[in-house]
C-alpha cells in the first residue's frame, strides 16, 4: 500500500520545473523528479501518466473555473460576455503568487515539441468544455464551437502577453483588452 | 549509401494504413511497416521520425495548397473569401479517390490520444500558415489570427462530415457550407 505523501503532486510539480531548469527537459527523467521532490519513483506515475503532463497539473482546474463561469453568467450576456466572464475567473490562478513559476513554465514547453503538443490537447479540451457551456446557455452550434474558439484564441493572446518578461498588467485586465480586440477583429472579416 | 526506393513514402504509408486496420496502431511496429513496404527498417525513418508521422505525410502540400490560395485571391477578397478560396482548393486532395483512405486513416486518429495531439500541432502549423497568408494581404492582428481560427474550424467540419460513412457530397460542397454556417455564425457572437 502506499505511503501516506503530503501535498506530493505539488512536491513532484515544483521539483521537475526546478531540474527542467538547472538541467533542460530533454534529460531530467521521472527517478530523478521523484528524488529531488523526497518520494519514490513509483510515485511520479501514481500521480501523472507520463513526465509531460507534470507541467500540465492545473489543467482540470481550468477548465472548470471556465466552465463554471461561462454557466452562472446572466442569462442577457452575449456569448462574448460570457466567455469575458469566464477569463476573468482564471485570474483567481493567475495571479502574481504564480508569474514567475508560469514564466519559467511556458518557456521550457514553447521550446519542446511534444509539450506543445501536449499543450494543444490541453487547449482543445479546455475550448471543448467552453463550447459545451455555451450550448447549455442555448448557443447553437456552429456559434458555440465558434465562440469558444475565439475565448481559446483570447486566453492564448492574454497569456502570452501576461507571460512576457517585460508585462506589468494582471492576468483579468489583459483578458478584457484581448477580447475586446477579437470582438472588434470579427467585424473586420466579412 | 541508400539505394533508390521508388516511391518509398507512399509505399510507407500505403502499408501502415493496412497494418494499423489489420492489426492495431499500438501493436504495429515501424519495422513491420517497412516489411510489408517491401523496404529495410531503416527506410522507415529516412522519411518519418516516429511512427505517428506516417500518418500525417501530406500536411506540407495541405498547407502550401491552402496559403498560396488564399495570396491567389483577389485583391479586393475579403479574409472569409480568400479562406473560402484556400478551403476549395483543398478539393483537389480531398478527392473521391482518396475517399475510402481519408475513412479509414480518421477513424484511426480519432481512437488514439497520441495521434490525436500530432494532428492538433498539424492543425496549428496550418492555422499558422492561414494566418501568415491573410497578414501578407493586409489584414491587420488579431483578425488574421482570428480568421485562421474560423478557417481552420470550417475545414475540420467540411473533414469531419466529409469522412462520415452517410455523406455523399464532394468536399468542395461541405466546405463552401461550412464557412457559410461560420459567417452567419459570426453575427450572433456580440
Amino acid at each position: 500500500m502506499a505511503r501516506w505523501e503530503p501535498n506530493a503532486r505539488e512536491r513532484l510539480e515544483r521539483a521537475a520545473l526546478e531540474l527542467f531548469v538547472e538541467r533542460g527537459y530533454d534529460t531530467t527523467t521521472a527517478a530523478e523528479i521523484a528524488e529531488r521532490a523526497g518520494l519514490a519513483k513509483s510515485s511520479f506515475f501514481r500521480h501523472f501518466s507520463d513526465k509531460r503532463e507534470v507541467l500540465f497539473g492545473g489543467q482540470d482546474v481550468l477548465n472548470r473555473l471556465f466552465a463554471d463561469a461561462i454557466t452562472a453568467a446572466p442569462a442577457e450576456a452575449t456569448p462574448i460576455e460570457a466567455l469575458g466572464a469566464g477569463l476573468e475567473a482564471l485570474a483567481a490562478v493567475f495571479n502574481a503568487e504564480r508569474h514567475g513559476w508560469a514564466r519559467q513554465r511556458q518557456a521550457i514547453v514553447t521550446s519542446h515539441d511534444d509539450l506543445r503538443e501536449r499543450e494543444l490537447l490541453k487547449m482543445a479540451a479546455l475550448t471543448g468544455s467552453m463550447a459545451d457551456a455555451l450550448r447549455e446557455r442555448g448557443v447553437p452550434d456552429p456559434a458555440a464551437s465558434l465562440a469558444a474558439e475565439l475565448g481559446c484564441l483570447a486566453l492564448r493572446n492574454a497569456y502570452t502577453r501576461w507571460v512576457d518578461p517585460s508585462n506589468n498588467q494582471g492576468f483579468a485586465t489583459l483578458a478584457r483588452q484581448s477580447l475586446h480586440d477579437l470582438k472588434t477583429a470579427t467585424t473586420a472579416l466579412t
